[in-house]
């Protein structure tokens, strides 16, 4: 079949919106027509040229949502008709990741993913009979798309595809850290470094968890009034204090409970770190740093019982847990609405990349 | 009343045994006849002057077992004649970190510990009318010494005063580590940096809670045969191995479900962290580091799943955990007579740490 897609042709350029031939889903594959995507920082990273394993020409976007229209055999869990997001990280649910307690990281088509290929090593899309590669599994930035099973998360359908289509990423990984990974108590303090779409989210989180203190740490003042609607109780603007990690133990009484670096500058990680409370703080690093940077601090910090941590996709599962954020976002508890600042058809895309670039989008969607 | 003690008059020294002049116990403070002590490399890192906190002259050691024979008005977990094992980490179950779930960081006397000092801000130590100060809040050097009543772990009197001394610091430290901070579950692989005294008691940790490979890591092969005794199943000489995190990672098919660092080189503790296996590995630091030294990673390792913690006194609230400790011993549970490689008495202090700065001892225990 054909479909309109955004194709990266080279890193660096434009994408351009071409029709593309699309092959339909193999065994234990699924086609699903995207409905909406979110157009993510790592899609610009990638772009850039920056992203060590970036590969092209490839069909980027991996934040959408969308409708099962055909599977292959042998698929069980999904059916056309079913209203599902794209899940860069799958979950085959029989792999040893799967099966360990303590992450969400299914490993079961990661090798193929990372080359931009299904899981049986090709491409169902081409041009002119030369492939395009897949992008995280997902490639949500063609109007159809072919996902593996484990891929997909199954959702209710009544929630809205441009709102949710940013739990495929974004809202995923910032409300979940709070809640799968870090497992914020009620009355903790949480110290939010970066204010835009992650550090809101999870903002939105540490407010749904119940935290008592949410500080946001940013150098633009104008993030505060969204983030103070979205749970932030205090703002700090690193600027206008002497030394930001000595602020924040003053104003929590010792450190944070726990901690969110959301910018991925390995300085913010290390004051991430240093911030949280002697004895049981947690840092959690969300934001990527840039290739061979590394973070640095005493081991004297870690000795006095600070623990230093990483997220990925929030901790989800995703076929487990991303239908749990639509029923949140469906009742109420977390806000979607008000972080998605565009919308647009796939024509104008790169439209919403130099958004992005000017920092005047948190999240702009493409509407197909 | 006088008592026979070892004095660090000053950095770099050897000690010297002499009478000083003991204050009773004021209130809230137990004076304890100490029956044993073992030397540690942390009363060694303060006489060489390298600790910036040291201070001079001092009564050190902090690793002691003695029998209460007087205690101050107020007075009431303990008596005269209780068996007890000094606590250079109290347990006063009343401050922010003893109410805390996560740590046994007790803070309740940390300011006056840390100067020498007893809870009122003075010393019990003086010779000729000089104050002399106490060290880690015990001064075990000393055949009789003043705790306060919240840093005295009360144990069984059937224990050993020779042998349990030692529970007072490196074995707590190492077993505790394993049981109390990383909770390392039945069937998880242990990898251990370092096979002097605190390593050896790591593996025997990880022994004792079922750990399926224990790999031990030291430069120095001649470690490995008590190693193995204590429970270790592979050891690695990294100067035979091409690079001993690849090593590893080989060896347990991903990584370490739980490292821990029993050396104090930040080279290692990096090894030790990305030894870990991805998704869920984590790395404990118990050696301590010289001054100023740093840490360092890429954020990547926790990104993927990979936590980086600390552990001080194996995470033991000290009267409640050193009492159970006590108990693994007497039950055969835990080794720790092949620890106590010499015993002398006090006038040969300075033969222990002799012993200690040639490799040639894991554990000297002074007898009084």
């Amino acid at each position: 079949m054909k479909t309109r897609a955004a194709v990266a042709f080279a890193a660096g350029q434009d994408l351009q919106v071409v029709d593309v031939d699309l092959e339909g889903p193999k065994a234990g594959e699924v086609l699903v027509e995207i409905k909406a995507t979110g157009v993510c920082h790592t899609d610009a990273f990638t772009l850039s040229g920056d992203d060590p394993e970036g590969a092209f020409p490839a069909i980027l976007g991996h934040e959408g949502a969308g409708v099962v229209v055909d599977v292959g055999s042998g698929v069980t869990s999904v059916k056309p008709g079913d209203h599902v997001i794209p899940l860069y990280t799958p979950e085959c649910r029989q792999c040893k990741f799967c099966l360990h307690p303590k992450t969400n990281l299914c490993q079961s088509i990661r090798e193929t993913q990372g080359q931009g290929l299904m899981p049986d090593g090709s491409s169902r899309f081409s041009l002119d009979g030369q492939p395009i590669l897949h992008y995280m599994g997902c490639s949500t930035f063609s109007n159809y798309t072919v996902l593996p099973e484990i891929a997909v998360a199954k959702v209710r359908e009544d929630a809205p595809f441009e709102k949710i289509c940013y739990i495929g990423c974004g809202v995923t990984t910032g409300v979940g850290a709070v809640a799968f990974d870090a497992k914020v108590e009620p009355g903790a303090n949480v110290v939010v470094f970066g204010l835009g779409g992650i550090g809101l989210n999870v903002i939105q989180g540490a407010k749904l968890v119940g935290a008592n203190k949410i500080i946001g740490i940013d150098l633009n003042p104008e993030k505060a009034r969204l983030a103070a609607q979205f749970g932030m109780t205090d703002f700090i603007n690193p600027s206008e204090v002497e030394n930001v990690v000595d602020h924040i133990i003053q104003l929590t009484d010792g450190g944070a409970d726990y901690s969110f670096e959301c910018i991925g500058n390995v300085n913010t990680m290390r004051q991430a770190l240093e911030c949280c409370h002697k004895g049981w703080g947690e840092s959690f690093i969300i934001g990527v740093a840039g290739a061979g940077q590394e973070i640095s601090t005493r081991p004297f910090q870690l000795v006095t019982g600070r623990s230093w941590k990483g997220t990925a996709f929030g901790g989800a599962r995703g076929r487990t847990d991303v239908p749990k954020i639509v029923d949140w976002y469906m009742d109420g508890k977390i806000n979607i609405d008000d972080l998605i600042t565009h919308t647009m058809p796939l024509d104008d895309i790169n439209k919403a990349f130099d958004l992005m670039h000017k920092g005047e989008s948190i999240r702009s969607v493409i509407l197909y």
